[in-house]
């Protein structure tokens, strides 16, 4: 216990008990069998063996290593389970792209293949994604309007639509702008780029996925309602269609329509269901399974395509198609939408690959991702597939149904294999509102984000405006642009984070070294003669200003008037000394009394600081705006005699005064301290020193 | 001096010395007189007395107080010298706004007359600025083309151009787009808006002229060959244009040629003898006015114009004009310009006044600033101005020739309007391209700007990419986008500049409360079981995932692989567990045994830090992925069994945490501690404690 006092330590924690901030508690979970975990564990650190060759195909390591008996079972339940998913999500995913369904299953197998090769999360099942899906069906809408295809008729007021040329274009889009996206993942990440992502903070990612997903409800509801209305691109037209689709409410095909509330109910009920089943049986039922294999069985036997005029998905070849190489001469038009895919793709699937890691304890590798998507999507280009990244509920059911390792993606490709090369045309009678209803159900997720508004509000303001921002700005400008505009807006956040500081005058914890503002806490006291002042942000080009002017206000001095009425001083005392001069020969004593006499001013009492000791500790960079701010401080308060310190300046602070000349043979580092408190005694002992002077002499 | 050891604080300093970073010096210029000059000064700012209309027409308030006597001769001359120089700049700067000379002048003279009311800088010369008339010239040559008003002759192949009434309409768009410029102005005054201006920092402002020069002179180039390039715009157009210009040098004029040469000698010679003369004569040789009478006189003896083809600047209409109103119709295709306008002009005027204001000790308004210059502009704009600023060449003349007040700006104006009244129309024989002579020789201080690259090299190398970047995004993208790419890209930068911050483990100077990064100092100790860890720049989204990273680098604990072995351990025991229960009805004992056994493992002696201690003294402000990041450290490390301590908190950092339910019942702000030095104290005495309850039990 005498040990323990050796220190103030006791008195300082007293005073901030009080204060009610720093309180100090015993800590209960602090056990000594937590701290032998802790070394445990550091075994596993081992010096690291990482072969180039394995890490760039992450198969070869695990592959061999694949504990067979402990993992078969479950990754095949789960890769069975993906699989059917895979059917019904790749057909409507394929609607929102705008090409015909079975490309979509294409997309649910070729990448997944090759993922399964390169890729490093366990977890996460990669495949078509709503999200990326309605940004290809942006592209290809936008480069193979309808309007393209029209074959004029006799009648003049009927036309028809060349669909055969049409989807044929529109797939080779979607592969070339899948095979560019897929190219620039693959750069990225081999030239380590994988930290991109961190750009999309998660306020961004699920406010824009929110905004993609109104997106995909809007590019859905002519399916629904069995309408064709116009379609738009570049930005609001998101406004525009939906103006479009009300205004064409009137032509809604009421088979249709009833197809879409049908299915949407039926979706949701059997959701439910499923959701209170799940606690018996450990299987997910394959409610999206069971809905098309109905709504197929109906569609066929009440004849609706024909009856109803129902759209329905129409041919559905049988088998793989070769490789096609990709339409070069689309390639630059295209250059800005492939980027925005492969970030999103990449951001989308590298977040859920790291929860499932943190929670699953192993490591994904960035920039490994960023290349197994990459080959996944360049690759699958070639085999007219669109991109793919991962999707939540897929990667929920293949975790949720016992999925340990790639093994299961592997499995789900294979059940797609099976169904493209035998089952896939028995779905050719299925609506294409059923694919739309199920869209719908599966976006319900993206649209309870809406919630994060109240939590943020809560939480952070700024951090909320993000979220509305990101929505606003991608509802507005399309996928691709508005995800450019809201990393944009995210960024300038910093700077509006940093641009407002709070500027505060320091006083001390009496009795300790500890320094707090003082208009936060009523026992802090001011240190007579001394202003210590500090701001809670950066000092940079945009606050520079606000800085001095904030140090003038606070510390009660304008430098300006100051300065003016120095000027104005040493203009009288210049005055006083001509009219000296001039009777300087007679009585050449009478100038240096005159010029005594004007120095100190009688009624100046207020009182005033003798040092003025900055506090830089918040301080991460300083830009040569920052640097010629200090010295002008410096510079101004030393014309009217008041010291400027400088305290808590990090080592990359100190240098770029260095470098930017701040230091010179008049102002040396002397005036740099390591902590406020050093510098306050300083001054004290400076000023302690002086009264001896002044005192002695 | 018994009095000044009652502190440990010579020991700090002795070790720091030793350090060699922050040393303490005698300051030799801290006097007693010195700080008297202070409280004289400070009688100065009594209780301020402001009636808002004095501020808003600031003429009202200094004017009655205009001390005539001392001012009044200064303002003259000044006056006169700069009206003087009026007159060229404003015709050569109509040139670059391809408008007709005569607007020019009007530009020199009704705005100024306003901001004579408005203003409150009393030393810069507002007025024609080349990188605002070439703003404008992009705008009117856009809008207003050669080939709208190309009027087809008899012969195919020879096409004149209906200049009076392309003449007529580039008037009309330059007075539209400087009318809107102004109204921004007024509007971003009156909301007092006026800290945007902090978005320039110096570097792009220095950057952003010397690109615009080079815009300048590249539409010079035409007069000074007397040829007739085509007219580009968009991005790249300076790159076409000087293209095409060296591709019509062939058809260079040769009188045209040969006057431009002789004119820029000339006027650089004259320069220097001007600038040696300096010295002897009080008022500079106003040596653009000389070399235009002698140009005009040369050019009228010779008749260059009918017989070398030379252009001349053609009508001068005497008297002034009534005002038009704006063309409303135009407004829409020139936000951008205008806002660039609006922007930039500002920026200047306000950068050019505050430098004058620190001088002459007064105070610039900046939103005032942003009024009168509205004004300015704005009416200027019914009057058919072009968009002013303020110009460095003018407001050096001005100052140096005695210049005190607005009033010199006042008589300049005076000085216009008798050129415009009585003097303009005999200039009518001078050549443009003298004009453009005197603009390139004008823009040699933007030039030498080209310095700052070397300068800011040396000293921020962030700063000089900032340089280099707004030079090359304005001269690629022209002056209105490119000043918006700039201005992003130098926001960017403030990210850079955080994202890739410097991690460090703290260790203790010995003997002090004072802890430096161990990699900076020899001396400083890690102490022992704590480890102290700070980041040089804030946390937020875009360094949280670098922040754990080099955290769990630097304390050596791989967090991931630390729980997975956990999750073994813990299998582990489950399965011992398993087995003790099979035999638990017999040997109900025998599984406690098993699991005590499980908990410490015998083979680990790696030195493990039993505290973690985050030093957030840097954190300027905490997002959500920030709280969360921190959330994650303390969970995982406390599974660990490690307790991790913050300190160094910002007020605004914990309202943050405690915004984003950082604390709850487990989590209290216990860990929370003032000081690095108070949470070392803290874990060395839970330590003690620990120890002595260990030795106890």
């Amino acid at each position: 216990i005498a040990e323990m006092k050796r220190v103030p330590y006791h008195i300082q924690r007293d005073v901030l008990d009080e204060l009610g901030v720093d309180q100090v508690a015993e800590k209960s979970d602090f056990k000594i069998s937590a701290k032998e975990k802790l070394r445990d564990a550091v075994r596993c650190t081992g010096p690291r063996f990482k072969s180039c060759f394995l890490s760039f195909v992450p198969l070869l390591a695990w592959l061999p290593r694949y504990p067979f008996r402990e993992n078969a079972i479950g990754d095949l339940i789960s890769g069975i389970s993906v699989g059917i998913m895979h059917l019904p999500q790749g057909m409507a995913y394929a609607l929102l792209a705008a090409v015909p369904p079975v490309f979509g299953l294409y997309s649910s197998f070729y990448p997944i293949l090759i993922y399964f090769i390169f890729g490093t999360s366990k977890h996460i099942s990669v495949g078509t994604y709503a999200v990326m899906s309605v940004m290809i069906g942006s592209v290809t809408e936008r480069l193979a309007p309808d309007s393209d295809f029209v074959i004029p008729g006799n009648d003049t007021n009927s036309t028809t639509l060349d669909i055969v040329s049409r989807d044929a274009e529109r797939v080779k889009i979607a592969a070339t702008v899948t095979f560019l996206s897929g190219i620039f993942q693959l750069l990225l990440g081999l030239v380590r780029f994988g930290f991109v992502v961190t750009y999309l903070s998660e306020p961004l990612v699920r406010a824009y996925t929110t905004a993609a997903a109104i997106h995909v409800i809007v590019s859905q509801l002519k399916y629904s309602f069995g309408i064709n209305p116009q379609r738009y691109s570049g930005p609001l037209s998101l406004i525009y269609t939906v103006i479009e689709v009300c205004a064409l409410l009137g032509q809604t095909n009421i088979g249709t329509l009833v197809v879409s509330i049908v299915t949407i109910i039926g979706l949701v009920a059997a959701k439910e269901l499923s959701a209170l089943a799940a606690r018996k049986i450990p299987i997910p039922i394959p409610v999206e399974l069971i809905t098309i294999i109905i709504a197929t069985v109906v569609s066929w036997q009440m004849d609706l395509k024909t009856e109803y005029g129902v759209e329905v998905v129409g041919e559905i070849p049988s088998g793989l198609q070769a490789p096609v190489a990709p339409a070069v001469s689309l390639l630059g038009s295209m250059v800005g939408d492939a980027f925005a895919l492969a970030v999103v793709g990449y951001g989308i699937a590298i977040s859920l690959g790291r929860i499932f890691a943190l929670k699953y304890a192993y490591k994904v590798d960035s920039n490994q991702e960023l290349i197994a998507l990459g080959l996944s999507n360049s690759i699958g280009g070639l085999f007219n597939c669109f991109a793919i990244s991962c999707s939540m509920s897929r990667t929920m059911v293949q975790v949720s149904t016992g999925g340990k390792s790639q093994v299961a993606g592997a499995i789900s490709a294979v059940v797609i294999l099976v169904i493209l090369l035998k089952i896939g045309e028995l779905f050719e009678e299925l609506p294409k509102a059923v694919l739309a209803a199920i869209i719908y159900v599966n976006l319900q997720g993206m649209m309870k984000q809406f919630g994060d508004i109240c939590s943020l509000w809560r939480t952070n303001k700024v951090d909320m405006v993000v979220w509305v921002m990101t929505l606003i700005l991608t509802v507005l400008f399309n996928p691709d642009m508005g995800l450019a505009a809201s990393i944009a807006f995210s960024i300038l956040t910093v700077v509006f984070r940093t641009q407002l500081p709070k500027y505060s005058i320091l006083g001390q914890v009496p009795g300790t070294d500890i320094y707090k503002p003082v208009e936060d806490y009523n026992q802090v006291k001011e240190i007579h003669g001394i202003m210590i002042f500090r701001s809670s942000a950066t000092l940079y080009f945009a606050n520079a200003e606000m800085y001095i002017d904030a140090l003038y206000e606070k510390t009660g001095v304008d430098v300006a008037k100051l300065l003016s009425h120095k000027k104005k001083l040493e203009a009288k005392r210049l005055r006083k000394e001509k009219k000296a001069a001039k009777k300087a020969k007679k009585e050449a004593k009478k100038r240096d009394v005159a010029a005594v006499e004007a120095g100190p001013d009688p009624d100046t009492d207020t009182p005033l600081p003798r040092a003025i000791i900055l506090d830089l500790s918040p301080v991460n960079f300083l830009d040569t705006v920052g640097v010629k701010t200090l010295r002008n401080i410096y510079k101004d308060y030393g014309e009217a005699g008041v010291q400027v310190y400088l305290c808590g300046c990090q080592r990359g602070v100190v240098e770029s005064m260095e470098k930017g000349d701040f230091f010179n043979e008049k102002v040396t580092k002397s005036i740099l301290f390591s902590s406020v408190h050093d510098a306050v005694l300083y001054c004290q002992q400076g000023n302690s020193k002086e009264v001896m002077q002044g005192t002695h002499l």
